[in-house]
């Protein structure tokens, strides 16, 4: 069984409160209680009743917690953790979710308190949708959850981070924070301000009317508008956090992308083709890994 | 009623057998011949029974059609012009269905016999897939379909090819070619072109192994192979055929990435914010026009 019986979760937003449904409808019995700093989303999560206990503080969420989870933007990771620290219970664990993890040992470590255990986590899931109500029970089932504990992290605490993420039905990797952030800034990061940027371009020509965009979208473009609908503040925090790999696979994206556009230019229809060719053996090799739908249009309903 | 009796389709691909679906589901009566330069997939319309009649040479499919439609990569146009032109009816209506369109009228007009009109058009839908299997009836519901005529085209052969997609419950539109071509580089070349363009770039990152793009790609790549996996041969035509609006939209695209990649370098998180939030309002009302589902995550079942 889980070695957890009262978790903590700081954050009620989609992967906060995804995580407090799958625990409540996986691991009957698990106390859950819950923060979150903004009010109404505090009122959402007592209605939904999501948790056992909603406090009216970090502090007070995370009382005689054995498991306490930050689901809140990096950039508020130091806020929480001197806001929860003289409470934290002597042997608790502390793991969170965010996208970047480097950065998670270096801010929380210092803040927190000796005899608590520190083990960075980030589940690969996620939508475009953000708060309370956007989240759902199944929404870690078969995605990778990956572990970065830092050098010298008691392995007990780790096995029971990773027995935690497996119950709510992750498949579950341990990492370096370095390599993490390298990989996560290609599968995601970058697409991510990729989908950002381009959204914004098309918003700002000139010669095409904003209604044009939209009426025309479904010839690709609106692939790319659904991850530019994900929380700013989340992704914001991201960059600023992952910013040396961003940064790098950003000028290697640029490079590709400007020998596509020499290649256009002289009309060099060979190297376009072979490019294009090679792609299609990355979204086989997705949907048979089991990462995306095989319906045409990703099973859009029309 | 719809003005013809008899259809040719030349390219029964993933836009040519939906035609071929929808008009058997929405126009009954009229006939159908069909042609593709693959005798694999000539064989594989005959056993779908698509057509009411699959010819060897596009020549033979045209013979008493009153109009035939072209589904082709552009690249192949003009050798499809010749191989009917001295099959073509009298009063015939030529159209196609290709990406890009001030190409079109200069490729094919020169080429058709006086008395045929050529009523270009670009139905603004598609999946991923390519293929005679992959067509389906409902693909042009909802969806815009643009003329783009070219100034002197008779309006009564505009009309007729307005009705015939209204049929096949498109939404038409009537835009300048060139106009036409700025406004799908943004919404769906340029958009393409990166998809591809990342995809490779992920492929080659030497720090990352292939197999973790893959196990990863639910942080947002995947949005972005799903497009990168169209038919490469059509994808270089289109490119090479709208290369001035492409290279245009592409390069507003770098400079605006180039901003965010600033933003990032010197950790500005208020510019990265203010470009983020102002994304979800376009995604919004892609929505609102019923260019995109709602659902989260595009409705993908898991």
């Amino acid at each position: 069984m889980l070695p957890f019986a009262r978790i903590g979760i700081v954050g009620m937003g989609l992967i906060g409160s995804s995580i407090a449904r799958a625990v409540r409808a996986r691991t009957p019995g698990v106390a859950i209680a819950a923060h979150d700093a903004c009010p109404g989303v505090r009122a959402r999560v007592l209605e939904l009743g999501l948790a056992d206990c909603v406090a009216d503080t970090a502090g007070t969420a995370v009382i005689d917690c054995d498991l306490v989870i930050l689901a809140v933007p990096l950039g508020a990771y130091a806020e929480v953790a001197r806001a929860i620290a003289a409470d934290l219970a002597p042997g608790a664990i502390v793991t969170d979710v965010g996208s970047a993890k480097q950065c998670v040992a270096a801010s929380l470590a210092p803040l927190l308190p000796p005899g608590v255990a520190l083990v960075p986590a980030h589940p690969v899931a996620g939508t475009e949708r953000s708060g309370p109500d956007a989240g759902f029970a199944t929404l870690f089932e078969g995605r990778w959850c990956i572990l970065t504990p830092p050098p010298g992290t008691d392995p007990a605490a780790v096995e029971q981070v990773r027995a935690f993420w497996s119950r709510l039905g992750s498949r579950v990797e341990v990492m370096d924070a370095a390599h993490h952030d390298l990989v996560l800034a290609v599968t995601s990061h970058v697409p991510h301000l990729i989908a950002y940027s381009i959204v914004g371009t098309a918003a700002d020509i000139e010669h095409v009317a904003a209604g044009e965009v939209i009426k025309y979208s479904a010839g690709g473009f609106r692939d790319f508008t659904r991850i530019a609908a994900s929380d700013p503040t989340m992704w914001r925090d991201v960059f600023l956090a992952n910013r040396d790999a961003v940064l790098e696979v950003l000028g290697r994206v640029s490079e590709d992308l400007a020998a596509l556009q020499r290649a256009i230019r002289w009309g060099d229809g060979e190297t376009l083709f072979r490019r294009f060719e090679a792609s299609r053996a990355t979204r086989r090799a997705i949907v048979e890994a089991g990462q995306d739908v095989d319906a045409p249009d990703f099973g859009r309903t029309r």
